[in-house]
């Protein structure tokens, strides 16, 4: 018998009222106007209740067009194909190619509790491992038509609890779930 | 230059947190015990507001598989193979085969003016030609991971205005939204 460490993932995420975190070619151009309003959406106080960030190459290659880099928790890129971290990103960033649950595990070791798990298509894996627990998920007043979605096939009902909802000024609508099975 | 009567489309429609508002064979079991919890989610209210419903044949179809038909307004279904009505339904259906302008001309000149629009293929045809005044969308908190999607492709965004959030304790979460252009 394993002993399992109690290490649980998080979402933080935004997305169209359709579905979509991104359109299909990667542009969130269309989300900027929701940071630059100057309310709070929770992202600070959720970042700093976190140990590190699990993404998918296609998050990490969006967050390095970017001019800064704005995590200040450790990285980790899962990916099979990428081998190198461009060198100021090398003490923040390591790649993993194993799977979610061994991902999870090695975190655990090293002593992380509470880990971010970021983008669609790692979100999907995520979840379908059981690996989230809870999701806070933020809906954009705009129907994109289509783009990268947030959810994705499974092949059983995920039972949610919902646990809250806040409205904003300017449109956002963002509800807490926790995954309930 | 054609004068344009003041008929506009409503939806008011459940769809899981993924975006399902059916499983894919058009089983709507999951969302039953939502219905018999004894909250008011507006239904009643809502259906008392409009004059008559648009709804697609795969709708119409689900509506006669049940005991009673709950609809109290005129039905209006969008279909270009479907050719008779059962009997005991005559007077209360109708089938068309136009375009969704035309159609909505048509109620218009019978003089309805809010027209219940249902059912996703249904919903996304109207949005697209710009006949939806407005959405009350009920998220249910639970991922499907498969079904008969809520929204689906357009070309252009859709610009949104969020007009307020209301939750239940039961989980749902029922957001009203106004087409923005």
């Amino acid at each position: 018998m394993t002993h399992q460490p109690a290490i649980t993932g998080h979402v933080f995420i935004a997305a169209s009222l359709d579905g979509y975190i991104a359109r299909t070619d990667g542009d969130i151009e269309w989300l900027i106007p929701y940071s630059e309003m100057g309310e709070d959406h929770g992202y600070r106080a959720f970042s700093d209740s976190i140990d590190g960030i699990v993404m998918g190459r296609g998050s990490f290659e969006k967050a390095l067009t970017f001019s800064t880099w704005f995590y200040d928790r450790p990285v980790i890129v899962m990916s099979r194909s990428l081998k190198d971290i461009p060198g100021p990103l090398a003490s923040k960033v390591t790649i993993a190619s194993q799977s979610p649950e061994a991902v999870m595990q090695d975190l655990a070791a090293q002593g992380m509790r509470r880990v971010y798990v970021d983008g669609g298509k790692i979100i999907q894996s995520f979840l379908r491992a059981r690996l989230i627990a809870d999701m806070i998920v933020t809906h954009v007043p705009v129907l994109l038509g289509s783009g990268i979605p947030l959810f994705g096939e499974q092949e059983a009902d995920i039972a949610l609890r919902h646990v809250g909802t806040t409205s904003f000024p300017s449109g956002l609508v963002q509800s807490k779930y926790e995954i309930a099975n």
